[in-house]
């Protein structure tokens, strides 16, 4: 055994293990989502997510991967790499390229995830599957690209370690898109603009998602080192625990005082939201920060819901209050308290600059390529559930089946796919 | 520190995180299983997982582990170890004896909680617990000592990485002989033969436990290297993943186009499928078979569904149809894509006999020492339910409770048992 | 790359992977304890736990650490390290500051976790705020550093190794006095003195709970090596794992025979009962022992269970009968069973009677400290909940929302508030 092996050895079982954790974060998305959307709708909203993860691994493994990864081709897209031949001895990793397929997968898998949440209880689901090919072929990998594979953003040094900015500003943005073109679910917005409140089918179950997510998230963080002897990680772990516990506690005491009760979505939003700030500065920011971080992050989040709200825009489970507002803070974090080279950390304003401008090209990306990209699928499949499948809820309309049963009593299916339907018809 | 030490110390924990991983997964089939059946017998069900960890431990620790890795007795059982003493000095690994352990009894626990889904709703709980210490301690056991063990189905050179053929297609074909035994839940189906549904009780907590499932399988398979530093780590992770995801959209785009709607369980259950099928071949096939297998899996596994109701075979949760028919597949198809012996790949037809020849001896031994050990517990107390038992439910039968109560008042207990049981013979 | 930077990476790796482990513990805290009590309060327990987690951090981040890990002053507590800066030279680990503050935070939220279980649905929430902020911030770390800061609980040679006395004791006697001053839920104790029965509100949530925490419990046990290369990590995980067993098979079959019927929570809450046992003696005592030491726990616990009800104390989800119970067994055990030194190996009484002093320490810190803690904060704000707040359900009380809702509707917010305190007034 030579440390040589050693070391191949421990970067591969952290980066697999890692992997795992954020894969996992798939089940906390799919139960988050399912636990904030109304019950008629949660059978779906996690068969989205099952969407995401089967065929999105898929579109990655055959194009997206290469796109994203493959050998630079003007700065702007790969072209190597597809189902993973072809030459990559320019990717300079301390693991194996399957290894680090994996891992690039499950972030992948985590931007459309973003989406699925906004465009909840109201869209239609062949044209969720369209778009989900589209997002994990072409979107997010042309755009990871510019930023992570070598492209023009990298090449100017914008800092985004775990994807603040890729990740979570993006997704949140193309959730935007998504959310105002598909507009508000029926009953949402009152003639006169009022927005009413949907409630949401089952909190624990949404906490169930929010502990998974948290768990993972330290797999995203820390595992995005690819090496497990890179001395960052303790720190990188410390300030996302931190900034996690700030959002949380923001919002847990602003609600409490505010509104005279905390607010449990608030609260797991807000601990979300500080999640996402630290995402893209964990590597360069110290933990004092962290907690700032973290903080503004969650009172942010309640900030753009209200934004959204009073411009109408429906976006049932907050994914862009969370990913998008959050992301774009954490990345412009980045410039104002990174040790080496923040505002406030003597080193100017040019990674200010550099992290506003990346993200400006990465928001505007996720954003148009997502409203062009729907008025295609459009011309294919309506992007929208009709009228009665909404009514009905798209468990029934989409999947022929309810979330839970009580009733002790066998079936027959189809009699129970009408009678359901009718009964829906009625309330 | 010495390199030695040092890769100990790594080997031991990728072995220890892995089985927690395992572990875990006990989670995920209590879950799946009490999401898949209906309300009232799901406390049940998660009890059977519980007695399989608890029980199941003790039983492998004081008895199973010895006849499975004890040092070899003519190829057919092992003969030291018990309760870990004894001469172990033959197994060589490269980890300590009792991380090995642990890693073996997350494997039997897994392979008791696979029956334990096909005998739902309608097994004797006294019977249940005598037959998962017969699995624990002697039918798993002795059947893994032929391929694991040093047996005589390892010398023939069987390829079994994580256990395909030896967890779960033994695993599955105990279930069937349990099944067939024990007969269908009351209903199930009508007098002219036609199948009726019983509708699962809760899919979001099922697809908790799937996701659990999923996590937990990259420590199954990868962590069957035992050795962190094993090169194929990386290769296991990503085929592992791609064979989940075939099996998963495989099943999503079938029901989608046959039925017009994604049918949630189909979708689940061919995510499982597709990593049962993954299991022997990890090690073994390339990427592009494991897309294959993984999809074959997926609609393998619809199939034997539609068989097992065809047959009036009643297996509540499709614990055959997941792990047998796709255990079975993905045993096979190491024979035919291994990349060193597959049929495919230029090795001719030596490796595929001898993967046949293993899988009939190891479906075999599950099912005709299934059937004699269930007739033999038959004769101490009855295998099935009384008729008012399950009409009841199991919950309330042998637990004394029901899942769920929204109703705020105390009560007292007794009562509440009474009530409850009046109320469901009522209904 | 050299053996000394791979050997950090390697106990960094472990560590943080471990930490994350025991954090996503909260999540099984939460999900237990909103499965285990009365529908109408599960979103408070859950609101406690992210508590816990988000101020609980914070505190040990400004304060709690530097007093538990600080430089000693005199034995009692530690005067450096706040907010993780000062002198913290003294510190002999084998991985990084912040990595190994992690970890300790972690432990933190676990112990005030145990008290929200013990004063579930009838705490003030603001109450519950100040009492956490003074367990994380005071009460933990300066019993902490007596044993694990080089206190002088330390120095008598104690043995508590992953804290099944500073943890689990010390949390379930702060659990007891909070339990006794607040007094039982209304309705809890008849007024002849009979306990009643509150029906736990979904028994499949408090198994994900459980099932998370098993999980997370290697991390606890193995992870408090610190240290990767730790030739003990196997061993620790091993009897983790037995010792959980035989603590739920006891409680399955004593409530199998004694009552006829497998209790559910009975045996969840015996399986973490054999958790808690085997904390303080995983390194130190063998695989048999172990076993014994986990059935004990778990009857112990349905023995305590008794004890409280017959005192009428009202400890809604177990929290003395599981952590205190078992966690002053298992610290004994120690004294008894451990290799070096216990009663039963030839080492005479002198381990034992320090067992008991340093637990007898312990136990009074955490009760006596907790009282008088409560005391003080009822001098700001009322400890009990209003009776109309405890009848309406701290959901509504203090979140103003149900945990789950089936109704498809949007709804204005304040009607349904105003809407769902009337109907539960009513009935």
């Amino acid at each position: 055994m030579s440390v040589n092996e050693l070391s191949l050895g421990i970067n591969t079982t952290w980066v697999v293990l890692t992997a795992a954790m954020i894969l996992l974060m798939e089940g906390g998305f799919a139960l988050l989502e399912a636990g904030f959307v109304r019950y008629k709708n949660s059978v779906n909203i996690i068969m989205k997510v099952f969407a995401d993860i089967t065929i999105g691994t898929l579109c990655f493994y055959l194009i997206g991967f290469g796109l994203m990864y493959g050998d630079d081709l003007g700065g702007v897209v790969g072209k190597s790499g597809f189902a993973l031949s072809g030459n990559l001895s320019h990717l300079d990793i301390p693991i194996g390229l399957e290894t680090f397929w994996l891992f690039q997968c499950a972030f992948v898998i985590a931007v459309i995830s973003i989406v699925s949440g906004a465009v909840a209880e109201r869209i239609n689901f062949r044209a969720y599957l369209l778009y989900a090919i589209l997002m994990t072929t072409f979107i997010y990998p042309i755009a990871g690209h510019w930023i992570w594979g070598g492209g023009w953003i990298s090449k100017l040094g914008m800092l985004d370690f775990a994807g603040s900015a890729v990740i979570h500003a993006l997704g949140g943005f193309s959730a935007l898109a998504a959310a105002i073109m598909i507009g508000p679910r029926k009953g949402k917005f009152t003639k006169n603009g009022i927005s009413s409140v949907s409630l949401p089918s089952n909190l624990p179950l949404a906490s169930v998602g929010a502990f998974l997510l948290w768990f993972g998230w330290f797999g995203f963080n820390a595992g995005s080192t690819l090496s497990a002897t890179d001395v960052r990680i303790g720190h990188i772990a410390i300030v996302t625990m931190l900034s996690a516990a700030a959002g949380g506690a923001a919002t847990l005491f602003y609600t409490l005082f505010r509104y005279n009760r905390s607010d449990a979505p608030s609260v797991i939003n807000g601990s979300l939201a500080g999640l996402v700030g630290i995402t893209a500065g964990c590597a360069f920011v110290n933990t004092p920060s962290a907690i700032f971080i973290g903080a503004v992050s969650g009172l942010l989040m309640m900030a753009a819901t209200n934004w959204l709200e009073a411009r109408q825009i429906d976006d049932p489970v907050g994914a862009f209050p969370v990913h998008a507002a959050s992301g774009i803070w954490g990345t412009l974090a980045v410039g104002l308290f990174s040790t080496d080279g923040g505002v406030f950390t003597g080193g100017g304003w040019t990674l200010l600059g550099i992290q506003l401008l990346g993200l400006i090209a990465l928001c505007a990306w996720g954003f148009v390529t997502t409203w062009i990209g729907l008025k295609v699928i459009s011309l294919v499949v309506p992007l929208r559930s009709t009228e009665e499948e909404e009514e009905v809820g798209l468990d029934i309309s989409y999947h022929g089946i309810m979330a839970a049963h009580q009733a002790p009593e066998f079936i027959e299916y189809e009699n129970y796919y009408a009678e359901v339907k009718e009964k829906a018809a009625d309330s």
